[in-house]
């Protein structure tokens, strides 16, 4: 999906360089997870979307884990160190290589504001394309101490004027630098490279461009988005804070596309859960990545879904746990304290209670008795279970795989089953019942040093 | 409970008929729940508790299903049909029926404002007994843009101004249309049939009703109601608004009983739940409908309970699943992994740990052991368990219904009972124990390919 | 901890006598729990880290139990008795004796108002070291309406002014008197005993000592904290209202240690909870108290955990429930619906699915099937389960304690091992398998009437 129809190329650089000390973490910043997905994922996805036809990222030293994790979201990018932290301007040079190719637009972008989306990214393009030579990406602060205010002249750009050298009049500016920017082609290197380091840390600031272009008598546009969505992560709390406003982005979506929501906020979505029509969602589900919920789907509360399918008019928990390689036929019931992970369950079949189904196959309509437990690992080594359709299972089984239980067969309750069924039978493992009368009061008395009756 | 404590009769006429496009539903919209109970439903209870006597409901072409569920909640309303949809005096005329039937009060509600309570109701009456002809619903508004403006003087209203119609003074007003209105009932019909279609859509409008009477000179209150709960439902996110409204309302109401909830915000009631005192709720608990907790119950986290009683003193959960026809006596204990489902649960019996019980009824005392489960289906009938008091079932069982464990009886650990055990027996149906020494090594020197030891 | 590094002498009399008719419950208001802890308990432990060198408590008549949960949490401290309730003056010097014995500064305190820090106390009492004779504390209200006003010149207290006593030009006064006051020891006693009872409810107040002090000419200093730390719990709204803060403080110490949080908010955290850094918590995660997590420790969604250690870099949940006495060392990974009590578990064991643990140790790298329950309890008494360094206990296997299974021993699925396992065995125990070709589908004809095939 592109929120750009110009045919326009389009480089888009993303500093992922940060160290983020603040974070308190050993993990890089960037990979920090929003919704299921890396922060630097969201900004990939985010630019590819908004129609970056080129992408460079810009690393720290030694960054192998941030470089692989670009490549998951985006192939074809081309990765850069920075090896000195000189300043934002200095990170963006790093990627010289790639400013030097050509392309109509370039956009510069943070992997540490994941909450931007490629409708922000366009709309930053979008002034290129009608001849101004830069856009800066602003918004009304709540307030705008500490914040670079944007000078407007005539609707453009005029200059960041940091919060120190800001006149009496400019101070109450609300209108604040967001720190992204786009850049036409063939202007951005002209302007980077003549960006200076003499000021107090000694550093290249990508701020300075824009009092270059004044200058130059170029034309700066000013794009301005919500604050909420141009806010940096630094600390956990941001992060947290971060998270919340796109679980707010997706839960609006899933709500909009006619699915119920009975407590939004208990609701914690991926990235790229997809979510049918007049499904229902009872307060407190949990969707790890790639889950997609088909129409008219009931999930009930305290559910924990990751890498699943799920089929139309199925119902899943409450308390159901499934997890990556599951996937449910429609009209699939699965219920309370049930794990399945791995697995193919076909329609209509139901595992309602207290179940651990991994590596299996489960035919249509067959019904998985409370307890059952697939033994699919040998210490060593996962083996399959095939259940065949319209099987009954009776409660409290264990099926040693690999092992296959035929078509229509039944399992006897409490059975570890460790040879295969054939198809209509009945089987039955377990040991037989026998009582001895009174032996329950007599150990209660013995117990108590009491006797009863 | 009637708020109402004249002896005046009453016409409730609720307009269900609209058809909520915006929800992206198959389901009418009025049938969309709100705390565990359909929107007309919260409707239809208040306005009996505001003292109607009589309740018609106007549904759309073809809504049989709208029609059973108006029944549920109030046996004895007429249904009327409205075919076409020619505006919301049309709508309420299509109950001329109930209209032309005697009646002190008339009140208009609408199917999809379910938070309008019944003491709202009420108060909208209370003006028809002291004279007015009319009262209609105001509230103040935060933004009244695109609502219409009440026009007041002396107290009274004067007009509905439509935004499109409101001069510059006006327009700053803040006092509402909430849209529902009640009338005398000697005065409702003649001034219904007086509202004409002459406006761009062609409809019939109910508010038209108040220029009318204003032109006879009849007297029209106004009540004002909070702007919260006169909200309609239109879409999935204002479904999920009213909820969180209800549900505040709720738990303030538990929390005023005397009902600890460490997290409000994150316990879900329905309608008719009901708690005792000095209950305490911990945090991510759903209460479906058709539940009680008696005094002193804890219900500990991640609980998730529809259709049961729970006896003062019990303590359930944490992950449990009570599910409806579950009966605890006073001082049970449900467990953790625990599903209980239509039985019986006698004074102070245990059933702590990863058990399935469905159709059962457990005596005194007794103690159900970690993973115990009652095999009650058959692929076809369910069949019953019954667990005598003081019994103890150990650990790991299958209880293969029908079967009786009688009282004081003693049911040994990973036992598969299929046949009735008498009072303080002790049964036992498992497999011997046998061992292999040295397998497990020569196991992992096979898997591994190298020798141990 | 202590928050204040002077060598003066505190003494702190914390007022626990109200009644919280309010609560509407028959547990003493002070006891009700905010974070897992007594309110009280938060202010015994708050008065301590501020310095306090002796504790006293009022408490009301005959209430053993509060005596004995502060005694709980303040093992030293002198509990009085107030026998009537004539108002706040009157219930401090109900601790007469300990404002006798010489002290430098006196703190008074609460139990009912838990939110109040070290830190705050601290500041309280700082006044006192310059030469104040009181310090009162204060709080900008948002809506000062009820609160007394504190008016102030040059910087120190002039006066309380009740609301019903203030002009016109002091009820706008957003400052307001908090209830919290420190004096220097050897003023107390003189403007205590001088507190008379001349009002309309004949009671004696401690605010009183503000006039008195000054009409002395003695400084009265004022110490200000934020609306939200100051409020009383008096209700069960109110109590959920301090949980609220209180948790956002816990989960704001736990972020900035560098935890990530997924959603904040859906945290419930105790008072003494441990977080590691690098430590992810997902949604909806319950920690009671006695807790601490390990650094790079990841608790999944809808977990329970009460009085455990989990060890750095484990894993549990989702949907695992620890409970008191339980000991995870690095690298362990619990799984879901999993309960643990009262055992050890060694570095990088596993327990994945659907098992109870009670009463056991297990060794390093052991591995328990999914459906394995330790049956530990015999009706009366518990019994150790001992599992071996390495062992393998199949899926759905019950371990009847006391048992031992030897290192690296391996239990077939399904089996009730009652004997113990030598190392490196095998054991099984369970019934053989049998089938009866065509069973099945001549049990469905009989059901269903209809003959298959």
């Amino acid at each position: 999906m592109s929120h750009d129809s110009s045919s326009r190329t389009c480089l888009a650089i993303i500093l992922a360089a940060g160290e983020g000390t603040r974070m308190r973490s050993d993990k890089p910043k960037v990979m920090h997870e929003i919704a299921g997905r890396p922060m630097l994922g969201h900004v990939l996805s985010a630019v590819q979307a908004a129609g970056a036809t080129r992408i460079a990222v810009v690393v720290g030293p030694d960054r192998a884990d941030v470089a692989e994790a670009t490549r998951a979201f985006a192939p074809d990018c081309v990765i850069f160190e920075q090896r000195e932290r000189l300043g934002t301007a200095h990170a963006v040079l790093a990627a010289r290589d790639a400013l030097e190719a050509p392309a109509d637009d370039v956009i510069i972008a943070f992997a540490d504001t994941p909450l931007i989306d490629a409708q922000t990214f366009a709309r930053l393009r979008a002034p290129l394309g009608d001849g101004a030579a830069m856009a800066v990406l602003g918004f009304d602060a709540f307030d705008p101490t500490g914040y670079g205010r944007l000078i407007v002249e005539n609707g453009n750009l005029r200059a960041i004027r940091e919060e120190k050298d800001a006149s009496i009049e400019e101070k109450p500016i609300s209108l604040c630098n967001a720190g992204l920017m786009a850049f036409r082609g063939d202007t951005v290197l002209g302007l980077l490279d003549a960006i200076g380091n003499d000021n107090a840390k000694g550093e290249y600031y990508l701020t300075d461009a824009v009092a270059l272009a004044t200058a130059r008598k170029q034309t700066i546009a000013i794009v301005r988005a919500p604050e909420r969505i141009v806010q940096g992560v630094n600390d956990r709390a941001q992060l947290a804070a971060a998270e919340a406003v796109m679980q707010e982005r997706l839960r609006l979506q899933a709500m909009a596309g006619g699915a119920t929501l009975i407590d939004p906020a208990s609701v914690h979505l991926s990235a790229d859960t997809v979510i049918g029509r007049d499904v229902v969602i009872e307060p407190n589900v949990f969707f790890g990545p790639g889950v997609s919920v088909g129409d008219n789907a009931v999930i009930h509360a305290f559910s924990h879904i990751e890498g699943t399918q799920i089929g139309a008019g199925a119902q899943i928990g409450p308390f159901a746990r499934l997890r990556p390689g599951t996937r449910l036929a429609e009209k699939v019931k699965v219920g309370n304290f049930v794990e399945i992970k791995k697995a193919q369950v076909g329609p209509g079949a139901k595992v309602n209670h207290l179940s651990y189904i991994g590596d299996a196959q489960i035919g249509a309509r067959a019904n998985i008795g409370a307890g059952t437990i697939t033994c699919n690992y040998d210490g060593f080594d996962k083996h399959l279970t095939r259940i065949g359709e319209g099987a009954f299972i009776g409660s409290n089984s264990a099926l040693v795989a690999p092992v296959t239980i035929g078509e229509g067969a039944y399992v006897g309750s409490g059975s570890v089953v460790t040879q295969d069924v054939p198809d209509d039978a009945l089987a039955i493992a377990r040991g037989r019942q026998f009582s001895r009368a009174g032996w329950a009061s007599a150990f209660r008395a013995r117990k108590t040093g009491k006797p009863e009756g």
